[in-house]
């Protein structure tokens, strides 16, 4: 397989050379050094939009529709919805394509499902990776959903310029989001659903709490909006898009549009380096591997920490 | 503070010994290498029972009805109720403890609510730790409840011997659950509200997963059972239980029951390395640095794996 004569076929627009190469980094392929060399001049210019919120909030409903308003506005755009692998099969199943059917033939897009349970550094240094074959292949803008509430998809729209946190009324409320973490990552609240019985109070639970979790940040600071959507029927998604068009435009006059690309440099060097090293821990031989420590632990000869020393100075050696 | 009056404290069933332990290793005191030492000798005892599901599917109730009964049984119980640390604020909030209360004032149930946010090695180590003190104050059993579906309550559940996986009917379906990852961890599923609309074709949907799923495992495989419950009125519990101790007896029968005490201080150990190894890269100085790295890598000049074969390198030197 000729990379730099797909990298070229992505950069013209081409939907198989960008899948092909998308499934090259979900797959862990050994190349993707190689990727990311071909691809390192190409990008620099996509604005990633990160969209989190419990199941059956209606991710994938308002992502078709933010689709629609950014291809209005003749924006090309990218789609990433990225499922954690599952840590025993891997876990890219049903549902999301489906939705999306509405865009399938449109040029201007391109949508892709992503596991991860080849990759080395996890969805940290996959989803950088995928993003910048998107960014090459001229996307304006990024949407990448995530599945799910917990730590992962925490760590996901971590890497996004902007990410909006939704939610819906009375199926899992504004605490347990609160529990999961993920109202501190948010740029833009929406409260989809929003005809719904309850929408009023969730809006008002959600003002309270980001009046309570104000970021303690040094620069200048942001304070999330909160934008009520009925994304079945397309009320209130160009309230959105303006939502994400003022963060942005906000990012701008303070000088923090380098952040997002940052923040994702730094997180898939990290996770690349980690996933090395953990590599090198369940590759060791020897006295240090983790099934013969753990066996000592079990039998109380030698407690974790002592363990986790043997590893590290192995690794170091 | 005496760790050694604090831990033979515990062993004597001190609810206030177990709960100043437990929040040692919350805040990752330095002193866990210590405490691991102390605590090494007075474990091994406790069987560990994972609990998960999306927000809003009865966990903690159910987990309130499965005290009660195993407490009708005279077995000592101890319950650990995991959130996720938030990455930026930590993340232990409201509502586990209050449904809690029917079993504040029995001395046979210690209770517990734990978040990470200083922990070396996240939950992949802070949960063993905080296991260990349960087992040596005596728990005969420890139902350990996850906040979400995310893959890192997946790593916190697969800690355990026996894991639960609860759904409802109509809110985040079965596809949602096996997209999340969950469906592959689960000895024993339940369909809770199982009054409701939609239990039976929920029960028919996780029959069918179940079978599409079957772990492909070397050794003996185990089928895991559906049972319905109603947790609100305690329908059902007396089937969840049976089917928790038929779980035990299964892996007693196939020897397997030193599996998840070996799962455990491998995962453990493996944390605390990579936790230990994380903490090295980012103390570190000169030109390797994430920063300096990171810049280089926005800037087209390095691309990402590179930039990581310099940050392994400095490590291991």
């Amino acid at each position: 397989m000729d990379l730099d004569r797909l990298v070229a076929d992505a950069r013209e627009g081409s939907p198989r050379a960008v899948g092909r190469l998308i499934s090259l980094v979900e797959d862990g392929s050994p190349r993707l050094r190689e990727l990311a060399a071909a691809l390192a001049p190409h990008t620099g210019r996509a604005r990633v939009v990160g969209l989190t919120g419990s199941p059956g909030v209606g991710k994938s409903t308002t992502t078709s529709r933010l689709v629609s308003a950014l291809r209005a506005d003749d924006r090309r755009v990218g789609v990433l919805a990225v499922d954690p692998s599952s840590p025993f099969s891997g876990g890219a199943l049903l549902g999301d394509r489906v939705r999306m059917g509405d865009h399938a033939t449109d040029p201007g897009v391109f949508i892709r499902s992503m596991a991860t349970r080849g990759h080395l550094g996890g969805l940290a240094a996959a989803t950088p990776q995928a993003l910048r074959v998107l960014d090459a292949a001229g996307c304006d803008v990024i949407l990448v959903e995530t599945v799910g509430v917990g730590q992962s998809e925490v760590e996901v729209v971590a890497l996004a310029d902007t990410t909006v946190v939704l939610l819906a009324p009375g199926m899992g409320d504004s605490v347990q989001a609160a529990k999961a973490g993920i109202l501190e990552v948010a740029d833009v609240f929406v409260v989809n659903k929003a005809d719904r019985d309850g929408a009023d109070a969730t809006v008002q639970e959600l003002q309270h709490m980001i009046s309570l979790n104000r970021r303690e940040v040094d620069g200048p600071s942001w304070r999330p909006p909160v934008v009520r959507t009925v994304a079945a029927t397309g009320q209130g998604i160009d309230e959105l898009v303006a939502a994400l068009d003022r963060h942005r435009t906000w990012a701008a006059d303070h000088d923090l549009l380098a952040e997002g690309p940052r923040r994702r440099a730094r997180a898939e060097i990290e996770a690349i380096a980690l996933a090395d090293l953990r590599a090198r821990i369940r590759d060791m031989s020897g006295s240090a591997t983790l099934p013969a420590l753990a066996e000592r632990v079990v039998a109380g000869e030698l407690d974790p920490y002592a363990a986790a020393d043997e590893v590290v100075a192995s690794v170091r050696t």
